[in-house]
């Protein structure tokens, strides 16, 4: 059933979501959240190399087969999805675009938020769509913008976890559990047929961080962790107990 | 009334645990924990000039004021305390003593622990706590280690606000409302009778740290925060909501 | 009695400058200093709230009464101020306007420039204008922009004091002690009628970069530093004499 | 004779590639490789300061000259160069200049890339070409950019020396041994009529880079070393054997 | 057959060379290197929870399994292995065992030497082991010890991988393929019964960093990567040629 | 003539005085300061390689003639040194001759402290040297150690050039125009007979931090600076002007 809350989810291209955060996605909708993703663009120049080599392409063709792939995948877990098809390799955003992620703030009002990490050498899409992510958070705070709105609070920020973690200078400060949903993200990780020699390998992350986050229990009984994602949570947390 | 659950506090001089973590023990203290502090010197060279400058002092006498101030503020704050008596300016601790740290891990089995930042180029036994505090940490995880005791699981380690935070790269990321208890925290802080230049200063340290927390609350009705501590997490956690 | 020397400062919104360094524009104005102001914008969205919440209020209203507000300021503090007017939140500075600030350096000369901190992840509109003030600042120093007029040195650049100094990655290396003046700062503070909750809390961020600038002095007589503000020097400094 | 590699060099004004990576381009040449250089402008602004002082100057006649003293040099190292003439000071490249790029990727098909230092607070050009470099890079890897043409492997991205290292916080992990082809780099470095001043400065450059290249031979017969360039590799390498 | 090169491994644990460099060690020999490996412990108590669960345990038991398991890898990958047998958490290093180290980079005159991370804020042997593994170099570097003797050159030094990477601040600039020792590996790796819970979890680490050893290669033609280890290089290189 | 202040150097072995810090030991000799130099070592075993060469060696030949050449290039510059003679490669530095450092500082009260960078991969003595030099200041400011006796200040400190200064992390954010002194420099340097191979070295240090050093000024008159020495200083500063 809904609790009331919601999480929102930037997504540089359009499978994104579903390596780096679908458990994260089928977890809390599973304990009542809404879950809105944005994709930014369909990763259709730099993540369809299958598609393209398929012969007879045209970049429409590869982007409505990128979008009915992210639409299963999100049907799968759960989610809401709103395609701004911004164009990938290089993304690009503009101000207009901008506000309209500001809008989409404002109407979710999320109770935290998840994209790419901050830095990645390998891909300028991520860190772009990241600066983005937080860029209208901070509009969609100011009381100024459209007054009368209800604005948004403070919702946390995380990255989610990068192909070559290292390189990113991304730091793994959060770990969730999520192996009572496991079986969602791995189907839905199977709807990306246009990338399927990473199956294997997001599985081998969700195993490896799920021996991590083992080993990072405090006192509490230790519970048999098979899959994890992990996070880096951006902004400060305030609590009212550090156990 | 108890909850079962313990917290560990790791304090190079014997006032370090009021200034900065006082707030955190009369919270928890009043929410049911026992709180063990660890005083590894009491500061007799280098946080005393105002009893040194009484004259007809010895190291005996300051040692034994800085004793009682101690006590005072633990009892205010509802805390037990071990002193080690290793010395300050420089603080020392050999092998042995570390291991002295390990069985109060073993035996208090803390839920988290407090100790200094990582770096303070103003006060080197400060780093030196921590590094104590984490390294009797992991000899305690040890199986191997006195077999048989009862090992402890990966308590989160915090580090608490230093004196001049940017110097000590220490960074924030954990906020503590300790509206409720700061009168507490108050009291404690003024047994620190040859240190009152400071009180006034880590009053204001709270003041600025609530402004602080109230920025940083996600979607949850914005409580009224007057006093917090902050702390900076450094070990990961583990987690069921991202929110 | 004028020095012949002036100095700029570069604020994103039209009350920064206040906040952040007052103290340093009534005190070098005092000592004979010219002082420059430029406001990139009124922070008419982000930084109005209070306004806003007036009711019967329009964008233009609101930055009528910010640019009063500055101005009073600014006159209690000795300053002149130019106002861009580029919006925030977010604030965008085009190639066009860069060159009207590489004209005021040109004009002005300034022997040293203050803007915000290179990194602030709760206001995006401060490190860009750090970055503009930077970029202009070369540019100024080309001789082939604008051949024949007198081009600027490599006067230091130094980062003012942001909200959340540790997130920013802020390294007060350079402390002002602004005691003398603290009256005036204070004056020019009251004049922001609209952020009346942050009277106190930069009140108090003086009084505790008093305490720190007192700890850090050398040999010379210890001074009574009762108020001072605290800056990030991010520029070589050349000097014949190291104490 | 040639072996059928390539490298490339982005530059971001036209004497870039003499000063920091003459040696490089010398020497491979001499081993084979075709070299490519492009120049994404002629530094007429803001390098150039002893052409404007000549009097009677106009833009048109400092980008000739600048030009004629660059094809002088990259005929004496062994260089094709490409000028984009984009501007400096501010340097600015639109998407349709980095896609130019990209077609240069393409064409050349680089077995490494040089350019510029990830930071400089001392010239914003700088750092925006080596970004240029690394997104035309990350885009030619795209089997979605222009469908059927050969894309780019992933060439190692090395970061050539920057005026000021230490503040731009570049580290020299790799020294490429140019004592062979050093008096073709000086000879180069001599067609620069417009920066004399810099001629000594750079030769000691190299000399400071042989010494320390030397100290960082490992088990192999100590060579001599007298000239060195310095690299910070920026991408990982694959390798078959650590020695 | 033998190439007259030799490499040398500082392990803090008797199974670290194993998990980490395993393929490392098998892959030199059959290339022709002496491998040495020094284990400074025999991580009896930090890393033998298995054996210590057994029961009717004492440390000498465990030590001598330790050996056992760690000579039959060793023999598996052609390694020969000093145990310093120092113990474990904590390990300490005396000057004099520092100087046994000297010693050993003396005989050997290793052409690379691979140790750990050079931060762990999980296990503080680690380090240490690195610490001692450098600081021996240096001094076996020195004319004025044991003058007469041959001295070492500067050989490269590499931080192998650790278990949570991107805590310990562990970038992985060089990939090793050792698709065609894995082998032998993978027997070594089961050599280690006590830590049985690790054989498949340092498998998926070898096809993860397989993977991305494959998206790092230059214009050679794509071989096929299955399995790598990752490794840092902290001494910078000096070359010939940059591809 | 004599201005009533005094300068502490720290030096980890006997001849590291004069490269990196005799230019500012000369100038503010020249200035009036009391000059004292601490020299741990003679760097008998690492820093004396020529000498070993020469055959019928012995250590206490070694350590003569350092003296002999330390105490010559002392006597160029104007410096009164303390040899402690605590051997090098390793250097090793007891609480009993921490503490004889702090009587030094004691007695010297200096104005300001120059040591080695906080870092150096390459000689681990340097490290260590700059933190004992960092930690007796702090015991020489606390009031209880030897009560009575008059403390010392804040007296800045400031890390002096390594010789690969990036590898070193060592930001050089303060340069010490030397021109006036670089004739008594260079004698000093040519007493290190034994390092020959780096006199020409260190004197395109000079240089190259000249050019630089110019490149800093601000809007003062251009300054002819031909030789520099470059410093990081660790401490912040209280000033009364920021030009």
């Amino acid at each position: 059933m809904e609790n009331g809350l919601s999480m929102l989810v930037v997504s540089a291209h359009s499978a994104d979501f579903v390596w780096r955060a679908g458990g994260a996605i089928a977890l809390h909708k599973k304990n009542g959240y809404r879950v809105k993703v944005v994709c930014l663009s369909y990763g259709e120049r730099g993540e369809s190399a299958k598609l393209w080599r398929k012969g007879e392409m045209t970049v429409e063709k590869v982007k409505a087969a990128r979008q009915e792939e992210a639409l299963r995948a999100a049907d799968v877990l759960g989610a809401e999805v709103d395609f701004f098809d911004l164009g990938d390799y290089p993304l690009r955003v503009s101000d207009e675009l901008l506000m309209r992620l500001v809008d989409v703030y404002r109407e979710v009002q999320p109770a935290f938020v998840l994209s790419h990490s901050l830095k990645d050498p390998y891909n300028f899409d991520h860190p772009l769509a990241m600066h983005v992510a937080q860029e209208a958070r901070i509009i969609a705070q100011a009381e100024g913008y459209l007054p009368g709105q209800k604005v948004v609070g403070a919702p946390p920020v995380y990255a989610f976890e990068p192909h070559q973690t290292e390189q990113c200078e991304w730091l793994p400060n959060t770990f969730l559990d999520i192996t009572e949903v496991w079986d969602l993200k791995r189907r839905a990780i199977e709807c990306m047929a246009g990338q399927e020699h990473l199956w294997e390998y997001y599985t081998r992350v969700a195993q490896q961080r799920g021996v991590q986050a083992k080993r990072n229990i405090g006192i509490t009984a230790r519970r048999s962790i098979d899959y994890a994602e992990a996070y880096q949570r951006v902004t400060p947390q305030v609590v009212g107990d550090l156990s």
